[in-house]
């Protein structure tokens, strides 16, 4: 007996091409983004693989992306189950500015730090920030949870409570499970499902728009590491040129 | 005390444009149909009746667009709870018939029957009809209660127990609720809202894509009857254009 996860990444945001820092804050998805959905939900058809229940985050290009995907796939009737546990990384202060902006004004050092260090958060945003969800109502029941900055640790620290009391519940039960979020937060389960240590995640980049399906065994462990892409020569080039883009100066 | 109950009608679809009988065959919407539901969506926020749960059927018609009125009012993030006894009505063997043809072919009495009959269901569908839902994996669970034919006393009989279980429990809990359907699942809501007849029930029509709020006292009765739509205009306009239709030959 095994068990059926399919992680999908949203499609291309606004803030993906303007090259902003978004973290939180909930912007559309662009053009491309949206048809990157609509082809993640192809190749589920093309595979057979129908899943039994969505999770998504509070963030319309997570939830959008997860209808495109599905509407191909004729699941749009399947349960939906939103939460903020797998909500993108907060990214703090740097919510809203110009990533090239702050690569000039910190230096490449301190950049790649809040960029990729496992356990360094970038500085925490303030309440009356533009760019604050500290009074967006769908966090209002956050209470002393609501996070003002989170690294990839906090992410991962967050997300397993959920992941136990719901995600594994409905695998275990036999669902298929579509979880369609956002790059950090799949970096997060990713991690914990491969055993990735906190120095290797570093390198790990997740492609918007392919979706990745693993086989669980009885321990919801995966039965081959990494998963499979269901486009994997996409996923290639697409891991490809983040890289590269780490590169760019 | 009072409760929020929002019913939202879904945008027009590919069938309502082409004029076929639709009932549970899941198809899409059209671009007016969209835009309708964009427009509900800004009304929604306009007046400031933000949601705090949606309920839908299990057909895209109604998800599409609840999820287009959602994300126009910066909503598209509330839980979500899908039913089949949120569904149209099942249209039985005339699912799939035109409805110019099936007029002229059974005529008007007949037709009438059919269509605004209290308690008179058409013929029933057969399983290996290609507009049947009898193999579809969305009602596997159905079993025994799995309509192959409906008239709105069936539709009103297999509403009010999710009505009482769930829609209810949420209103009574202080959430407020839209309820994002068809034209004949609400009728049978705002039929048992409102205690109209069963005869009278015959001439009530609710217009695509205008929200329409009921304000319900303790005992989840109607404060004001009939409720109100957030454009009273065009809904009035809508009504006036479907009453004319019947007059059409």
């Amino acid at each position: 007996m095994t068990y059926t996860l399919i992680l999908l990444r949203h499609g291309q945001s606004d803030w993906n091409e303007k090259n902003f820092f978004t973290g939180w804050v909930d912007v559309p998805l662009t053009d491309l983004g949206r048809t990157e959905a609509v082809q993640g939900g192809e190749l589920l058809a093309q595979r057979g693989l129908l899943p039994d229940v969505l999770y998504t985050s509070l963030l319309r290009r997570a939830i959008i992306t997860a209808d495109l995907a599905l509407d191909v796939a004729d699941r749009l009737w399947i349960p939906v189950k939103r939460d903020w546990r797998l909500n993108e990384r907060h990214y703090g202060a740097l919510q809203g500015k110009d990533k090239a902006q702050t690569l000039a004004e910190f230096g490449e050092d301190q950049f790649m730090l809040w960029r990729r260090s496992y356990d360094t958060p970038p500085p925490p945003i303030a309440d009356d920030d533009q760019f604050s969800q500290a009074h967006d109502p769908r966090y209002a029941d956050l209470g002393a949870e609501m996070p003002r900055t989170e690294c990839l640790k906090d992410v991962l620290e967050r997300l397993m409570p959920y992941w136990e009391s719901d995600i594994s519940a409905d695998l275990r039960a036999g669902k298929k499970v579509l979880v369609t979020a956002h790059g950090n937060s799949l970096r997060a389960m990713v991690k914990h499902l491969d055993g990735i240590s906190d120095d290797d995640i570093a390198g790990l980049n997740i492609p918007t728009g392919i979706p990745l399906h693993y086989e669980l065994d009885e321990d919801l462990r995966p039965v081959e590491p990494g998963g499979t892409y269901l486009d994997p020569d996409a996923a290639a080039e697409a891991i490809q040129a983040v890289a590269n883009q780490g590169r760019k100066k």
